[in-house]
């Protein structure tokens, strides 16, 4: 692997998404055989500790720590570049902390920014669009996870009315996306289609699935004719834009 | 990560086949929240020599050299126990040789075979299956890669009685698995089918899926009402039994 530069997946945040993550580099790659994939470490750490807990105050410990472990560990193997598979670990409290780690360790890995990564994608890809809807945990919303980046983008944040709907879509002990992901249930899917809805009503233009959980279970391009936006997706093409541009596949603009 | 044993998975042979593996050990883990899930580092180096070409002769290029090298890297980031998801890369000529290099680095990595794993694998579900077909590419059936452990275990191997189906299911440039995995090919299943249906007519009580490739086509746990085994299923449960055993998931046998 020495002689190519590798992507680095920090995972674990849950293990399914830096998994899927994974998956969508392998299918974001044009290739003619299996030696023309890109190397790709995938750390997964599920003990990183919960990142909505620690920004919420339940918790003092700063899971920027940890990641940036991780974070370490990709590069000493090997990887060049590196995303997070997780929309909350993007938060300035967290994320800075991760690089601020990176840095005094002398680190030379270049992390891409998911929520950067999402909203220029929007923007290259949906010109026109202005009013984003976003879908995500209560912690999304309360920490302006997305808002602030696409209001300095010029873009407008819309969110749904209640963010109760999509909680229980993703965290419900039965029918929730994180205790049930394949297949999703169908309680979790319509749960995901109501705050949909909220934000359409709202004029939503494009709608990114802003947790790593919904494209999991909304996996469509479209949903009423409003494009669907799944930030690891934007996440998977940007790392191999990254590392070997002239492999990226054709992108068909939905 | 440094607190628990992790476990490393060799993949990029091709990449979906350690995707798969990731994803599997997720599914058969017990767990009530992310935190519960089991540390696990994928390293995919998709540049790894062709297995089946060095063993025709094709290349003098022994793959288990570069297959050590990733193998030494996971021990390095904190993996304890190490499983390889690939087939072909447990003939002895090459998984000797990996062991060989790994020992020459005084590794105390434990590298799980797939094909006992397999074999064992079996013998505890099936105990009173006798008569066992193997679907595989044409060096699975050259190099016997399965047939002396089920001769050792006192089962019977059976091959179909073309190999040409599986090769054209696995290699066929524009319907093969290789090139269209997300959905495979209605052909490639047919002719997958069609090699399941000659082993049945000698008598198999049991069919194992005896390329990575296979189960991504045939995800069904029967056919004809006769077991399907996927060798990563069983890997992936042998990892977690190493590392993690109170939280492997109870299996149904089929």
């Amino acid at each position: 692997m020495s002689e190519q530069t590798a992507i680095g997946i920090l995972g674990g945040m849950g293990p399914q998404a830096g998994i899927d993550l994974a998956s969508k580099i392998v299918a974001q790659t044009k290739v003619k055989r299996d030696q023309d994939h890109i190397p790709t470490i995938l750390y997964s750490d599920p003990l990183i500790p919960d990142r909505t807990h620690f920004l919420l105050g339940d918790s003092t410990v700063n899971p920027g720590n940890e990641m940036a472990k991780g974070l370490l560990n990709l590069e000493r193997s090997g990887a060049k570049v590196a995303g997070i598979a997780c929309n909350t670990a993007h938060s300035a409290l967290i994320f800075d902390q991760t690089l601020s780690q990176l840095k005094e360790a002398h680190s030379s890995l270049e992390v891409l920014h998911l929520i950067d990564v999402t909203v220029e994608g929007i923007r290259a890809r949906h010109p026109s669009a202005k009013r984003i809807g976003i879908l995500g945990t209560k912690g999304t919303y309360h920490f302006r996870l997305y808002d602030d980046r696409l209001e300095a983008a010029g873009l407008l944040p819309l969110r749904p009315n209640t963010f109760e709907h999509l909680e229980e879509a993703i965290y419900h002990s039965d029918s929730g996306i994180k205790a049930c992901s394949s297949p999703v249930s169908d309680v979790a899917r319509q749960l995901v289609f109501r705050s949909a809805d909220q934000v359409i009503q709202q004029g939503a233009e494009v709608i990114i699935l802003g947790c790593t959980e919904l494209p999991l279970a909304v996996p469509e391009a479209t949903y009423k004719g409003i494009p669907l936006i799944d930030p690891g997706l934007f996440m998977a093409r940007a790392l191999i834009q990254a590392v070997a541009p002239d492999r990226l596949m054709p992108l068909s603009v939905a």
